[in-house]
């Protein structure tokens, strides 16, 4: 859901957003840490607020209700020197000294509190506590203020933060600590102090070694993609460079004792597979390309900030996977199709602080149909699967985006309702340009599952600079729901004129096309030219086509990026 | 394939296109029959070529060769005007003299062939020729310049013009038989004058009566579709306003004689089903949206010239279509799926004068599955199908173009490939802007099956003007292959904002949406606006969208076309 860039750029702009209201009390100082560079929106806003104190409730007392305000300031990457900034500026020594005091009195007389007494504030109604370390806030009036969101600051209430700013590392900063530091109200008793650090230790520490060629989008959790220039050099993706995208940190976890859970209909046995008793069922093997929904998501930040990760044209990449077939495995569970509409619920063993595992779910339809290919996968391109990629099992579901190819699958089940996962319900789906932060209605749009017809150029590369003569141009292109690619368009006069692409890669089953088509074109470089504008546009066999432009579908959260793919190139004559 | 409208524009630029040298010698009379306005491009190609006269071989004697030339003269509607005319220009009372001579000459001594004689010339080799009326034509020289190609008229080889000529009405005027009459190499024996008189009875002669509303483009063979305004007034297209694509004229079938050849897999005997025998299998009842491919190609025609009927926004309706699944019938006939790719192909009971049926397949995969509901229609909103649309029996397709679901059906069968009917491998097709008819390889082409997503604008009307205040947009929205619209985006300034449509229409089963959903906006009209750009766009299930301009999906046949629709309005203050 997030990771450092997504949530650098979360925390730059949502709470204008979704509240509506003036610019909420966030530190700029947000985006000058290492390696996080301010959007471009942040300027503008910085600009046209002034910088501003905040006066923030400090409690000094036993009161609920705190009475002693205190001064936080918001505009630098150091809290003194933002002091001093600040003091110079508006000229006033004396705010220096009163914060000061305020820093010193806290210090000098902290209430103290129990653990439990901090679980019992964990709603608005009784007030909403948090601890990190051995400190205790009271972050009820920060809440709504929440870059992320109220949801998410409200899985820590009334306990510690520390589990949450391991998974979302963007927190671990000394300007965040500094937000904190206003709703100090106390702190923990001494006897109370141990069980949070037991849970500081990173959950990330045991993620598995990456390859140095991956352009890492976040790091926590891992999210990564190959660099263009290799993801169409072959045909099928090798493993180490196949794009990454985790949710939450890898699980380890022993092939010995692996089960998986699968939920049998109302009056039969559940089924408890290791893999070995996965392996019994017939092998299936399939090519398949993999998309996640968010790919090419930076061209649509570059018409309006969206929330999600950063990715380029690498969010895709191929492999032969190898398993079990789902429609076999709920067939021996006892499942069969049935005539009212159910959804496959699957369960991943990664899990967030609270145990809440990933999930998603597929139609029953597709995963009762033989021909739609659905697997429980243990092989990807001849390996066990990589730790990243779902070790030892994953769903694989040909045809349709990444979010649904559950990885470290732990459970299955039959449902009469979609499943009720955060990434089912409330992440990727598709909405109108119109729609932002206030007036998004999830319930509103389906669940992504079958993708759009997709392409892109992988060389050149933006900005390039190739000899006068010929150009070489390739890139992939794919559909979803086993629609075969039957033309890429190429164009190097911006969209003017076309040339059809010669396409590469295996031809594929009719109605079962899972896998990309790669494809090139050799053209002469029209005389005179000293830079050209390349698109590339695909069609599929239902004869959809790409949009023309990002624009028109742009979204919220930056999905379903599938508009004609534009590099603009220099020629050297 | 061609009706008047779409005739008149092949023989206006043809030629050039398909071979590439100067202009063939066209009448430009052939433009200026009665309705027939010439396309634009005619003007440009007058002016560009000179007025000319063109000496053809006029044979008077009985050599295959023929060795007088006479003279004809390409450039007015009226024989006997256009030689003065031209003499006038050229200053040639001689040549005026001359053609007289020819013609006194021609009618003094015709030479006399038997039919049998005339069969005998049927080929290049043996030259060709045909009769029109008692008179005897060798056209070899002519074939290549036909404007129709030279396919067409070599269908007619050796035997008599009027069964064609009947058919594609735009032949049978006086430029035409002037053209006709530089050939003639003599006339039939009396006695073998009778035959041909027989068919020149008029083959729509028997053609239903239709509604007034439907705006006709083309009368013979009958394509017409209803009004933007009354298209999208009821969810359910009323039958006498449905929209009609023929190929050729409509059969008069009696149902008692009535009879559908389903042939059975080797070694099954064949099934010969009367009506009643269909009625026997369990009637199944869907309601679908047909769509011709070339719905909307006027659009595509005001980019560049295309191939075919100029329909508007209206080449699409819904009706509730009952009959016997294609999927009982086949297994009745003993037929099951096998692992390698088949079709089915069905044939029609209408024809062309050489006795070819209009024809068309699916895959047997679509066939045989239950879901895909492919049905032997026999009833169109609760009435028996109107003879327009293909009474007694029609192929229905759910998601699939209007091409293949054949009326009038007489014979099912199963084969290793497509049909090999011209509509399925030399029509029906999407190529890229870059391909015209000098370049274009149908086989590279899938044919069409699922259509894309589609959607267009019926109130108001392109240039209509409307008053300030509110403004009410309607339309309808479509995919093929069983996705569901799942939003209409509106824009009233061309493109660069949007607000979503209300969806109405019935909800529709999961991966079997057939239907189209209309859609409506109330948008009040900005302030101070004169006009209005709007646009619709749609989005179906698998989230692909529709292109924003015409110009990249151009193709050389005009099918396929569903770019963003848009309509120009007023507002009056």
């Amino acid at each position: 859901m997030a990771g450092g860039r997504a949530e650098t750029r979360k925390w730059s702009f949502t709470p204008h957003q979704r509240h509506g209201a003036g610019p909420a009390p966030l530190p700029a100082v947000f985006w000058s840490g290492a390696g996080n560079q301010p959007p471009r929106r942040r300027r503008t806003w910085l600009q046209s607020v002034p910088s501003r104190l905040c006066i923030r409730a400090c409690s000094t007392n036993d009161s609920l209700q705190p009475q002693c305000p205190s001064l936080a300031f918001s505009g630098d990457n150091s809290s003194t020197r933002g002091w001093r900034v600040m003091g110079t500026l508006l000229g006033l020594g004396a705010v220096l000294a009163y914060h000061d005091h305020q820093c010193r009195a806290a210090e000098k007389s902290p209430h103290i509190y129990t653990r439990e007494e901090v679980r019992s504030h964990s709603s608005r109604e009784t007030r909403i506590w948090v601890t990190l370390g051995c400190e205790v806030f009271d972050v009820t009036e920060f809440v709504d203020l929440h870059p992320g969101g109220p949801s998410k600051l409200m899985l820590a209430a009334g306990g510690p933060l520390e589990p949450f700013w391991a998974l979302y590392a963007v927190h671990d900063q000394s300007h965040v600590r500094e937000i904190l530091a206003q709703y100090k109200v106390g702190e923990l008793s001494p006897e109370d102090k141990a069980p949070s650090t037991v849970k500081t230790s990173d959950p990330y520490a045991d993620d598995p070694v990456r390859h140095p060629a991956l352009k890492v989008n976040s790091q926590r959790p891992f999210n990564a993609e190959p660099p263009p220039e290799l993801l169409t050099e072959n045909y099928i993706t090798p493993n180490p460079i196949f794009f990454t995208r985790n949710h939450l940190p890898v699980p380890n976890l022993d092939p010995e004792t692996y089960r998986l859970h699968v939920v049998g209909p109302p009056g039969c046995q559940s089924l408890c597979l290791s893999l070995d008793d996965l392996y019994q069922f017939p092998k299936h093997e399939i090519t398949i390309t993999l998309q996640c929904a968010g790919n090419r998501r930076s061209e649509m930040t570059r018409i309006k900030e969206v929330k999600g990760l950063e990715w380029n044209t690498g969010a895709i990449s191929t492999a032969r996977w190898a398993g079990a077939r789902l429609c076999d495995v709920l067939a021996k569970a006892g499942h069969q199709l049935c005539g009212t509409e159910a959804h496959v619920c699957f369960e991943g063993l990664d899990s967030d602080p609270t145990g809440t595992a990933y999930g998603a779910s597929i139609p029953l339809a597709r995963a009762m149909d033989p021909e739609a290919e659905v697997l429980l996968a243990y092989e990807m391109n001849g390996q066990p699967l990589p730790r990243d990629h779902g070790f030892p099992v994953r769903v694989v579901v040909p045809g349709v985006v990444g979010a649904r190819h559950v990885k470290w699958l732990g459970k299955v089940s039959v449902e009469p309702e979609e499943s009720y996962s955060h990434w089912q319900r409330r992440d990727y789906k598709g909405f109108s340009p119109s729609v932002d932060w206030d007036t998004v209605d999830f319930d509103s749009a389906p669940s992504i599952q079958e993708l759009p017809v997709q392409s892109a150029i992988t060389e050149p590369k933006d900005g390039e600079t190739v000899q006068s003569g010929e150009v070489t141009i390739k890139g992939y292109a794919w559909s979803g729901g086993g629609r075969a690619v039957v033309r890429v368009d190429v164009s190097l006069d911006g969209g003017l004129t076309w040339q059809v692409a010669e396409l590469d890669g295996e031809e594929q089953c009719p109605r079962k096309a899972w896998a990309w088509r790669l494809w090139q074109l050799q053209a002469p470089v029209p005389a005179g030219k000293k830079e050209l504008n390349i698109v590339c546009k695909a069609v599929d066999d239902s004869y959809n086509v790409q949009p023309d432009t990002v624009a028109p579908i742009w979204n919220l959260r930056g999905v379903l990026s599938n508009a004609w793919h534009r590099v603009h190139i220099h020629v050297t004559p």
